[in-house]
């Protein structure tokens, strides 16, 4: 068994396995890579027990057969080989020849290693719902709000991010119970679901999907699992990832409707004078106060060093009030805006909404102001 | 008392400070960064009680005196300025404008804080032994020899890096008992001593000197502290260090003097081969043979994983024969040379001496091979 092909194309792809797999784990298999020889392809796989990964490459290939190498060594090696091809040779052991160098690394028996179900071209039992999205339409709905999901044990449901299919298009919601972001992609769905995905699977998802960059993405869903498979350039990706139980209580509630003010303001600028400002906050509760006038928003703060503030420009559209957030929740909530930024306000201790202030970007985030 | 001055000035400068001064201390004082309004001129300084740093830069100055601000607030704010123009007015507490950011910061009372020495352009009581020598030229002998500095607590000494100044030279030594680095500076010195810097001080004192990059330090000695400045553009950085008691045993006997061997390899492609093959050595103690034969060395290593070898064309000059080295102590050694390097056994068991194949470069590392 034989698979020649290039160092740079296989350092590339085992990129997308590095992080996936661990360098310990209580399965010591997982801290495997598995190679699988196929026709004209090598296909790497790996699997952390959460998200399963398979990368398959174009390779010169003789024979076939599934083996598992030390990841930790393999992947070292990989990115430092001298030469532009590898030569990997399967058998009793891995022998590899780049260059000048050449190793012999010790294989683990494949019995034992979990199953991976990766999606197919057509539903199947494991995935019978199935949907395409433009890459970066997923990976902005995943990456536009998964900041706003929970550290906490409390309510672990909100350590992931909920995925929800319908006719009206796709949604991604996160909350931690005091915020809450979501980003609606207004695309019909051939299927009326909702899954939740732990928020460190969300980061994987997306890392692969940046990897990727463009083109197509399937997006299959089954009891349990997500999985998602794209092509690219002669070879592809395949994700498979275990779905937390539950979904999220009722959120549609927090969102508020009725606004007495609206403000519309710079969205960097007005992040630079909150990381400014925010400097001589609490450092408890981080609060930085706003002050809205004709024109003109005041930010202040006030902490153990002393206090700081700032005037910016903004344009009003009601009655002028003063409120204080979290400075590091308003932050986040900013953080996925460029352009002119929209603070809308429902009351000075009720929830507010945070949006681009340009119609029909589908990002919104709610943020409770702090009590005064 | 005011101060004006371009932000970018003094943030700048603020950052030979920021690593300097510490975020946490035994003694709060240390958490705060001086500042000093003299003629045309802030000074700014602080320290962590092994180091003491002072920065005096070009300003705007009304009135004197001397204040302590808190640092970690200082330096975020200046970090992200808006203004291109900072203002500072320093009285009861420090209030600070730039742009449409204002901030008031709380003051400490300055009793207590240590008195910093500093060398003065004339020899003084505290440092009667003075040197001039370019900044470039120090930074290389610390930088060259810091790697071999020891980690563990026995034998403390070895914790810091010695310099020795005579008629011959300038020059720089670390050791941790098992290798060593010198750097022999050819520049007759006009004092004979010798001096222990601790390695996280010289690892300070590079910072500065290369944020620094050219020009002439002035490095002043007296008892129990080494003095260092030096002149940017219109400004000045002084650094006071304490260092350590003692000195290092006599090294001169570990340096072999006899070579049955000597090699010469192409660095870079030496150092690429060794942590390739490395990769697969035994995880204790990193063992990596090397086999040398006419015109070509093989290196071999073998571990848990599996073993891996390459070969490397070399210039042999003697007896070919087998050595085992550290491969991470092996690298260390030949991390400062460029081009040819020249490794010359004096036996398989007995040092190794590591430098470059060109003569008169100054640097020289000792590594005793592994026990076959």
């Amino acid at each position: 068994m034989r698979v020649i092909l290039p160092k740079n194309l296989l350092a590339e792809r085992l990129s997308f396995l590095e992080r996936v797999i661990p360098s310990r784990s209580s399965n010591p298999l997982f801290t495997y890579l598995g190679l699988a020889l196929g026709q004209d392809a090598l296909v790497l796989f790996g699997s952390n027990g959460e998200v399963d990964l398979e990368a398959g490459l174009p390779a010169e290939v003789q024979g076939e057969g599934r083996y598992l190498v030390p990841a930790q060594p393999f992947f070292q090696l990989v990115r430092s080989l001298p030469g532009e091809q590898v030569e990997l040779v399967l058998g009793g052991d891995l022998e590899l020849v780049s260059g000048a160098f050449r190793t012999r690394l010790a294989l683990a028996p494949t019995e034992g290693y979990p199953e991976l179900s990766f999606p197919e071209p057509h539903p199947s039992e494991t995935y019978p719902w199935q949907t395409t999205l433009p890459v970066e339409d997923l990976l902005r709905a995943l990456t536009h709000v998964r900041y706003a999901a929970s550290h906490e044990e409390y309510r672990a449901i909100f350590r992931g991010v909920q995925l929800e299919f319908s006719e009206s298009g796709m949604r991604s919601v996160a909350s931690d119970g005091y915020r809450l972001a979501l980003y609606q992609l207004e695309r019909p769905q051939p299927f009326q679901k909702k899954a939740v995905v732990p928020a460190r699977s969300v980061d994987e998802v997306a890392r692969v999907l940046k990897g990727v960059g463009a083109g197509e993405v399937v997006l299959a869903l089954g009891p349990g699992t997500l999985g998602l498979a794209v092509r690219e350039g002669e070879g592809w990706v395949r994700l498979a990832v275990r779905l937390m139980e539950g979904e999220f209580p009722d959120y549609e509630r927090v969102i508020p409707k009725e606004f007495p003010l609206k403000a519309t303001l710079e969205a960097e600028a007005f992040r630079e004078a909150l990381r400014r400002v925010s400097v001589l906050a609490d450092k408890q509760n981080h609060r930085v106060d706003l002050f809205f006038q004709e024109g003109r928003v005041l930010l202040s703060a006030e902490g153990d060093y002393g206090k700081g503030q700032e005037e910016l420009p903004v344009a009003l559209e009601g009655t002028p009030l003063a409120v204080a957030y979290n400075a590091r929740y308003l932050l986040e909530a900013l953080g996925p805006i460029s352009g002119q930024a929209a603070l809308w306000l429902s009351g000075p201790t009720s929830p507010s909404l945070i949006r681009p202030a340009e119609e029909g970007l589908g990002y919104q985030a709610v943020v409770v102001p702090l009590r005064v």
